[in-house]
Protein backbone atom coordinates (compact mmCIF):
# COMPACT_ATOMS: atom_id res chain seq x y z
CA UNK A 1 0.00 0.00 0.00
CA UNK A 2 1.24 3.47 -1.11
CA UNK A 3 1.65 5.81 1.91
CA UNK A 4 -0.82 8.60 1.37
CA UNK A 5 0.98 11.19 3.47
CA UNK A 6 4.02 11.30 1.19
CA UNK A 7 3.92 14.66 -0.98
CA UNK A 8 3.69 12.71 -4.49
CA UNK A 9 0.62 10.29 -3.36
CA UNK A 10 -0.82 13.91 -1.41
CA UNK A 11 -0.44 15.91 -4.68
CA UNK A 12 -1.58 12.25 -6.99
CA UNK A 13 -4.75 12.29 -4.13
CA UNK A 14 -5.87 16.41 -4.65
CA UNK A 15 -5.56 15.94 -8.59
CA UNK A 16 -7.99 13.70 -8.18
CA UNK A 17 -10.21 14.85 -6.18
CA UNK A 18 -10.65 18.40 -7.97
CA UNK A 19 -10.81 16.18 -11.10
CA UNK A 20 -13.89 14.19 -10.03
CA UNK A 21 -15.03 17.85 -8.39
CA UNK A 22 -14.61 19.30 -11.80
CA UNK A 23 -16.36 15.62 -13.70
CA UNK A 24 -19.15 16.21 -11.36
CA UNK A 25 -19.98 19.60 -12.20
CA UNK A 26 -19.45 19.14 -16.08
CA UNK A 27 -21.79 16.05 -15.94
CA UNK A 28 -24.68 18.27 -13.79
CA UNK A 29 -24.32 20.73 -16.54
CA UNK A 30 -24.36 18.39 -19.26
CA UNK A 31 -27.40 15.64 -18.05
CA UNK A 32 -28.73 17.37 -14.78
CA UNK A 33 -28.54 16.10 -11.58
CA UNK A 34 -30.89 13.25 -11.23
CA UNK A 35 -29.51 11.48 -13.87
CA UNK A 36 -25.67 11.79 -13.28
CA UNK A 37 -23.99 8.79 -12.22
CA UNK A 38 -21.08 7.96 -9.55
CA UNK A 39 -20.10 5.45 -12.47
CA UNK A 40 -20.14 8.48 -15.17
CA UNK A 41 -18.30 10.49 -12.87
CA UNK A 42 -15.52 8.03 -12.15
CA UNK A 43 -15.17 7.53 -16.09
CA UNK A 44 -15.02 11.57 -16.94
CA UNK A 45 -12.47 12.07 -14.23
CA UNK A 46 -10.56 8.48 -14.81
CA UNK A 47 -10.69 7.46 -11.46
CA UNK A 48 -11.97 4.17 -10.34
CA UNK A 49 -15.00 4.13 -8.64
CA UNK A 50 -13.77 2.99 -5.18
CA UNK A 51 -11.72 6.34 -5.24
CA UNK A 52 -14.84 8.21 -4.79
CA UNK A 53 -16.74 6.24 -2.69
CA UNK A 54 -13.55 6.15 -0.35
CA UNK A 55 -13.82 10.69 0.32
CA UNK A 56 -17.58 10.86 -0.28
CA UNK A 57 -20.66 8.56 1.38
CA UNK A 58 -23.07 9.24 -1.63
CA UNK A 59 -23.86 11.11 -4.80
CA UNK A 60 -25.62 14.12 -2.86
CA UNK A 61 -22.34 14.61 -0.87
CA UNK A 62 -19.75 14.57 -4.06
CA UNK A 63 -22.29 17.13 -5.89
CA UNK A 64 -22.59 19.48 -2.69
CA UNK A 65 -18.53 19.58 -2.51
CA UNK A 66 -18.61 19.88 -6.33
CA UNK A 67 -20.33 23.40 -5.52
CA UNK A 68 -18.31 24.30 -2.12
CA UNK A 69 -15.09 23.61 -3.94
CA UNK A 70 -16.31 26.51 -6.99
CA UNK A 71 -16.96 28.81 -3.99
CA UNK A 72 -13.50 28.19 -2.41
CA UNK A 73 -12.14 28.72 -5.62
CA UNK A 74 -14.03 31.63 -6.04
CA UNK A 75 -12.60 33.34 -2.60
CA UNK A 76 -14.21 30.94 -0.26
CA UNK A 77 -14.37 32.29 3.48
CA UNK A 78 -11.98 34.95 2.28
CA UNK A 79 -14.11 36.31 0.05
CA UNK A 80 -14.44 40.82 0.31
CA UNK A 81 -17.00 42.87 -1.73
CA UNK A 82 -15.24 45.82 -3.28
CA UNK A 83 -15.09 48.96 -1.53
CA UNK A 84 -14.52 52.32 -2.80
CA UNK A 85 -16.53 54.16 -0.40
CA UNK A 86 -19.72 54.72 -2.63
CA UNK A 87 -21.98 51.90 -1.62
CA UNK A 88 -24.14 52.42 -4.74
CA UNK A 89 -21.28 52.09 -7.24
CA UNK A 90 -20.41 48.54 -5.49
CA UNK A 91 -23.53 46.97 -5.22
CA UNK A 92 -24.34 48.13 -9.03
CA UNK A 93 -21.00 46.30 -9.57
CA UNK A 94 -21.81 43.00 -7.28
CA UNK A 95 -25.17 43.10 -8.43
CA UNK A 96 -24.53 43.33 -12.55
CA UNK A 97 -22.26 40.42 -12.00
CA UNK A 98 -24.60 38.30 -10.11
CA UNK A 99 -27.04 38.78 -12.86
CA UNK A 100 -24.55 37.82 -15.58
CA UNK A 101 -23.88 34.80 -13.42
CA UNK A 102 -27.69 33.71 -13.54
CA UNK A 103 -28.00 34.40 -17.16
CA UNK A 104 -25.22 32.39 -18.50
CA UNK A 105 -26.14 28.48 -18.74
CA UNK A 106 -22.92 27.34 -17.45
CA UNK A 107 -23.11 28.60 -14.28
CA UNK A 108 -26.71 28.24 -13.77
CA UNK A 109 -27.39 24.35 -14.95
CA UNK A 110 -25.75 23.51 -11.62
CA UNK A 111 -27.22 26.06 -9.53
CA UNK A 112 -30.86 24.93 -10.56
CA UNK A 113 -30.18 21.41 -9.66
CA UNK A 114 -28.78 22.07 -6.31
CA UNK A 115 -31.79 24.29 -5.63
CA UNK A 116 -34.19 21.22 -6.96
CA UNK A 117 -32.60 19.36 -4.40
CA UNK A 118 -32.64 21.89 -1.35
CA UNK A 119 -36.37 22.36 -1.82
CA UNK A 120 -36.94 19.34 -0.89
CA UNK A 121 -34.40 18.29 1.29
CA UNK A 122 -33.84 20.30 4.56
CA UNK A 123 -31.13 18.68 5.34
CA UNK A 124 -29.32 19.67 2.05
CA UNK A 125 -30.61 23.25 2.96
CA UNK A 126 -28.80 23.93 6.02
CA UNK A 127 -25.61 22.36 4.82
CA UNK A 128 -26.27 24.42 1.83
CA UNK A 129 -26.81 27.62 4.35
CA UNK A 130 -24.00 26.92 6.47
CA UNK A 131 -21.45 26.24 3.76
CA UNK A 132 -22.11 27.81 0.68
CA UNK A 133 -24.62 31.09 1.85
CA UNK A 134 -23.52 32.06 4.99
CA UNK A 135 -19.71 32.81 3.93
CA UNK A 136 -20.88 35.04 1.16
CA UNK A 137 -23.75 36.67 3.12
CA UNK A 138 -21.14 37.26 5.69
CA UNK A 139 -19.05 39.46 3.17
CA UNK A 140 -22.37 41.01 1.36
CA UNK A 141 -22.84 42.35 5.19
CA UNK A 142 -19.64 43.68 6.27
CA UNK A 143 -19.64 46.01 3.09
CA UNK A 144 -23.30 47.20 3.95
CA UNK A 145 -21.91 47.45 7.65
CA UNK A 146 -19.59 49.69 6.64
CA UNK A 147 -22.01 51.99 4.23
CA UNK A 148 -23.93 52.01 8.09
CA UNK A 149 -21.05 53.35 9.43
CA UNK A 150 -20.52 55.99 5.96
CA UNK A 151 -24.40 56.74 6.71
CA UNK A 152 -25.27 55.66 3.28
CA UNK A 153 -27.55 53.14 4.62
CA UNK A 154 -29.87 53.62 8.02
CA UNK A 155 -27.96 52.78 11.10
CA UNK A 156 -30.85 50.39 12.50
CA UNK A 157 -31.71 47.98 8.79
CA UNK A 158 -31.91 44.87 9.19
CA UNK A 159 -29.09 43.44 6.96
CA UNK A 160 -30.81 40.14 6.09
CA UNK A 161 -33.50 41.70 5.10
CA UNK A 162 -31.24 44.35 2.70
CA UNK A 163 -30.03 41.51 1.42
CA UNK A 164 -33.56 39.44 1.04
CA UNK A 165 -34.44 42.98 -1.21
CA UNK A 166 -31.25 42.59 -2.65
CA UNK A 167 -31.18 39.12 -3.92
CA UNK A 168 -34.54 37.13 -3.47
CA UNK A 169 -35.95 39.27 -6.34
CA UNK A 170 -33.50 38.25 -8.83
CA UNK A 171 -33.78 34.59 -6.93
CA UNK A 172 -37.10 33.80 -7.79
CA UNK A 173 -37.30 35.27 -11.08
CA UNK A 174 -34.63 33.18 -12.17
CA UNK A 175 -36.25 29.95 -10.73
CA UNK A 176 -39.30 30.70 -12.59
CA UNK A 177 -38.08 32.37 -15.14
CA UNK A 178 -40.58 35.09 -15.23
CA UNK A 179 -38.55 38.03 -16.46
CA UNK A 180 -35.74 39.03 -18.15
CA UNK A 181 -31.82 38.78 -16.53
CA UNK A 182 -30.16 42.29 -17.76
CA UNK A 183 -27.80 44.67 -16.61
CA UNK A 184 -30.82 46.85 -16.05
CA UNK A 185 -32.76 44.88 -14.09
CA UNK A 186 -29.58 44.60 -11.48
CA UNK A 187 -29.59 48.48 -11.16
CA UNK A 188 -32.71 48.76 -10.21
CA UNK A 189 -32.75 46.56 -7.66
CA UNK A 190 -30.19 48.02 -6.16
CA UNK A 191 -32.12 51.84 -6.36
CA UNK A 192 -34.92 49.72 -4.57
CA UNK A 193 -32.59 48.75 -2.03
CA UNK A 194 -31.52 52.10 -1.39
CA UNK A 195 -34.65 53.69 -1.32
CA UNK A 196 -35.79 51.48 0.88
CA UNK A 197 -33.16 51.44 3.29
CA UNK A 198 -31.57 54.95 3.34
CA UNK A 199 -31.10 56.83 6.55
CA UNK B 1 -72.65 2.84 -22.47
CA UNK B 2 -74.06 5.45 -20.22
CA UNK B 3 -74.66 8.79 -22.11
CA UNK B 4 -72.32 11.53 -19.88
CA UNK B 5 -74.39 14.25 -20.92
CA UNK B 6 -77.12 13.61 -18.45
CA UNK B 7 -77.20 15.66 -15.11
CA UNK B 8 -76.54 12.61 -12.88
CA UNK B 9 -73.52 10.94 -14.78
CA UNK B 10 -72.34 14.92 -15.07
CA UNK B 11 -72.43 15.24 -11.05
CA UNK B 12 -71.30 11.56 -10.87
CA UNK B 13 -68.29 13.11 -13.09
CA UNK B 14 -67.75 16.13 -11.36
CA UNK B 15 -67.32 14.37 -7.99
CA UNK B 16 -65.23 11.86 -9.20
CA UNK B 17 -63.11 14.91 -10.63
CA UNK B 18 -63.10 16.89 -7.30
CA UNK B 19 -62.04 13.16 -5.47
CA UNK B 20 -59.29 12.51 -7.73
CA UNK B 21 -57.53 16.21 -7.02
CA UNK B 22 -58.32 16.29 -3.49
CA UNK B 23 -56.70 12.35 -3.16
CA UNK B 24 -53.65 13.84 -4.62
CA UNK B 25 -53.17 17.10 -3.32
CA UNK B 26 -53.38 14.68 0.33
CA UNK B 27 -51.13 11.82 -1.03
CA UNK B 28 -48.81 15.03 -2.07
CA UNK B 29 -48.55 15.86 1.30
CA UNK B 30 -47.96 13.07 2.80
CA UNK B 31 -45.81 11.18 0.72
CA UNK B 32 -44.31 13.87 -1.21
CA UNK B 33 -44.40 14.34 -5.31
CA UNK B 34 -42.17 11.61 -6.31
CA UNK B 35 -43.37 9.14 -4.34
CA UNK B 36 -47.14 9.66 -6.01
CA UNK B 37 -48.20 7.14 -7.93
CA UNK B 38 -51.68 6.88 -10.43
CA UNK B 39 -52.48 3.49 -8.49
CA UNK B 40 -52.35 5.27 -5.07
CA UNK B 41 -54.46 8.67 -6.03
CA UNK B 42 -57.19 5.79 -7.80
CA UNK B 43 -57.19 4.05 -4.88
CA UNK B 44 -57.50 7.14 -2.63
CA UNK B 45 -60.43 8.56 -4.42
CA UNK B 46 -62.10 5.25 -4.87
CA UNK B 47 -61.90 5.35 -8.64
CA UNK B 48 -60.67 3.29 -11.18
CA UNK B 49 -57.19 4.53 -12.43
CA UNK B 50 -58.93 4.37 -16.44
CA UNK B 51 -61.23 7.22 -14.76
CA UNK B 52 -58.56 9.17 -13.99
CA UNK B 53 -56.36 8.24 -17.40
CA UNK B 54 -59.53 9.52 -19.35
CA UNK B 55 -59.17 13.01 -17.88
CA UNK B 56 -55.45 13.00 -17.57
CA UNK B 57 -52.53 12.37 -19.67
CA UNK B 58 -50.19 12.16 -16.88
CA UNK B 59 -49.61 12.27 -12.93
CA UNK B 60 -47.84 15.70 -13.93
CA UNK B 61 -51.21 16.95 -15.62
CA UNK B 62 -53.28 15.55 -12.29
CA UNK B 63 -51.05 16.79 -9.67
CA UNK B 64 -50.68 20.15 -11.58
CA UNK B 65 -55.01 20.45 -11.73
CA UNK B 66 -55.18 19.48 -7.92
CA UNK B 67 -53.30 23.48 -7.48
CA UNK B 68 -55.29 25.11 -10.41
CA UNK B 69 -58.54 23.54 -8.21
CA UNK B 70 -56.88 24.90 -4.96
CA UNK B 71 -56.75 27.94 -6.85
CA UNK B 72 -59.98 28.36 -8.23
CA UNK B 73 -61.76 27.57 -5.08
CA UNK B 74 -59.93 30.27 -3.22
CA UNK B 75 -61.50 32.67 -5.84
CA UNK B 76 -59.59 31.56 -9.36
CA UNK B 77 -59.85 34.40 -11.90
CA UNK B 78 -62.20 36.09 -10.02
CA UNK B 79 -59.42 37.23 -7.46
CA UNK B 80 -59.81 40.15 -5.88
CA UNK B 81 -57.81 41.95 -2.89
CA UNK B 82 -59.17 44.33 -0.40
CA UNK B 83 -59.73 47.98 -1.18
CA UNK B 84 -60.62 50.10 1.89
CA UNK B 85 -58.71 52.91 -0.14
CA UNK B 86 -55.17 52.79 2.38
CA UNK B 87 -52.86 50.16 0.43
CA UNK B 88 -50.57 49.86 4.12
CA UNK B 89 -53.29 48.15 5.70
CA UNK B 90 -55.03 46.33 3.06
CA UNK B 91 -51.08 45.11 1.95
CA UNK B 92 -50.00 44.46 5.87
CA UNK B 93 -53.46 41.86 5.62
CA UNK B 94 -52.94 40.33 2.32
CA UNK B 95 -49.70 39.82 3.29
CA UNK B 96 -49.77 38.57 6.96
CA UNK B 97 -52.27 35.57 5.41
CA UNK B 98 -49.48 35.12 2.92
CA UNK B 99 -47.05 34.35 5.35
CA UNK B 100 -49.23 32.41 7.20
CA UNK B 101 -49.96 29.95 4.45
CA UNK B 102 -46.64 29.56 3.96
CA UNK B 103 -45.93 28.52 7.63
CA UNK B 104 -48.54 26.07 7.16
CA UNK B 105 -47.24 22.50 6.90
CA UNK B 106 -50.60 21.59 5.39
CA UNK B 107 -50.63 24.32 2.59
CA UNK B 108 -46.73 24.40 2.26
CA UNK B 109 -45.97 20.68 1.36
CA UNK B 110 -48.11 20.25 -1.89
CA UNK B 111 -46.67 23.91 -2.92
CA UNK B 112 -42.92 22.66 -2.25
CA UNK B 113 -43.32 19.60 -3.79
CA UNK B 114 -44.43 21.54 -7.15
CA UNK B 115 -41.36 23.91 -6.92
CA UNK B 116 -39.02 21.31 -6.65
CA UNK B 117 -40.70 20.66 -9.74
CA UNK B 118 -41.20 24.04 -11.83
CA UNK B 119 -37.04 24.58 -10.94
CA UNK B 120 -35.97 21.88 -13.81
CA UNK B 121 -39.32 21.55 -16.23
CA UNK B 122 -39.71 24.86 -18.29
CA UNK B 123 -43.26 23.30 -19.62
CA UNK B 124 -44.61 22.93 -16.14
CA UNK B 125 -42.72 26.49 -14.78
CA UNK B 126 -44.47 28.34 -17.54
CA UNK B 127 -48.02 26.60 -17.40
CA UNK B 128 -47.42 27.94 -13.25
CA UNK B 129 -47.19 31.20 -14.74
CA UNK B 130 -49.50 31.63 -16.70
CA UNK B 131 -52.44 29.27 -15.36
CA UNK B 132 -51.78 29.63 -11.67
CA UNK B 133 -49.16 32.67 -10.56
CA UNK B 134 -51.14 35.86 -13.48
CA UNK B 135 -54.37 35.27 -12.47
CA UNK B 136 -53.38 35.76 -8.60
CA UNK B 137 -50.78 38.64 -9.94
CA UNK B 138 -53.39 40.79 -12.38
CA UNK B 139 -55.27 40.80 -9.22
CA UNK B 140 -52.63 42.33 -6.57
CA UNK B 141 -51.48 44.55 -9.87
CA UNK B 142 -55.29 46.02 -9.55
CA UNK B 143 -54.87 46.95 -6.38
CA UNK B 144 -51.38 48.70 -6.52
CA UNK B 145 -52.89 50.72 -9.46
CA UNK B 146 -55.71 51.82 -7.54
CA UNK B 147 -52.71 52.72 -5.00
CA UNK B 148 -51.38 54.84 -7.57
CA UNK B 149 -54.15 56.24 -8.73
CA UNK B 150 -54.56 57.33 -4.78
CA UNK B 151 -51.24 59.01 -4.96
CA UNK B 152 -49.91 56.35 -2.85
CA UNK B 153 -47.34 54.30 -4.88
CA UNK B 154 -45.22 56.14 -7.18
CA UNK B 155 -46.94 57.05 -10.66
CA UNK B 156 -43.80 55.30 -12.89
CA UNK B 157 -43.48 52.48 -10.32
CA UNK B 158 -43.25 49.30 -12.14
CA UNK B 159 -45.75 47.16 -10.52
CA UNK B 160 -44.01 43.51 -11.23
CA UNK B 161 -40.87 45.04 -9.17
CA UNK B 162 -43.39 45.77 -6.58
CA UNK B 163 -44.79 42.26 -6.86
CA UNK B 164 -41.41 40.86 -6.41
CA UNK B 165 -39.93 43.09 -3.27
CA UNK B 166 -43.24 41.89 -1.38
CA UNK B 167 -43.29 38.72 -2.43
CA UNK B 168 -39.56 36.72 -3.27
CA UNK B 169 -38.04 37.63 0.00
CA UNK B 170 -40.91 35.66 1.50
CA UNK B 171 -40.40 32.56 -0.89
CA UNK B 172 -36.36 32.78 -0.58
CA UNK B 173 -37.15 32.37 3.13
CA UNK B 174 -39.62 29.59 2.52
CA UNK B 175 -37.85 27.77 0.03
CA UNK B 176 -34.48 28.04 1.18
CA UNK B 177 -35.65 27.66 5.61
CA UNK B 178 -33.14 30.86 6.33
CA UNK B 179 -35.50 32.41 8.62
CA UNK B 180 -38.82 32.89 10.65
CA UNK B 181 -41.96 33.41 8.77
CA UNK B 182 -44.20 35.42 11.23
CA UNK B 183 -46.40 38.60 10.95
CA UNK B 184 -43.49 41.20 11.88
CA UNK B 185 -41.81 39.66 8.63
CA UNK B 186 -44.97 40.46 6.75
CA UNK B 187 -45.47 43.91 7.72
CA UNK B 188 -41.73 44.68 7.51
CA UNK B 189 -41.97 43.71 3.68
CA UNK B 190 -45.02 46.03 3.15
CA UNK B 191 -43.29 48.57 4.63
CA UNK B 192 -39.96 47.94 2.24
CA UNK B 193 -42.00 48.02 -0.59
CA UNK B 194 -43.98 51.40 0.32
CA UNK B 195 -40.78 52.93 1.30
CA UNK B 196 -39.10 51.59 -2.13
CA UNK B 197 -42.49 53.09 -4.06
CA UNK B 198 -43.39 56.23 -2.57
CA UNK B 199 -44.07 58.53 -4.97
Amino acid sequence: MPNDRTPDSSRRSERSRQAILEATRALISEVGYRKVSIEAIAARAGVGKQTIYRWWPSKGAVIFDSFLALSESAGGEGITLPDTGDIEADLRLVMRATVAEFADPAFEKPIRALNAEIVNDPDLAAQYREKLARPVDDAKKARLRSAQQAGQLAADADLDLVLEVLYAPLFQRWLHRTGPLTPEYADSLVDIALRAFRP
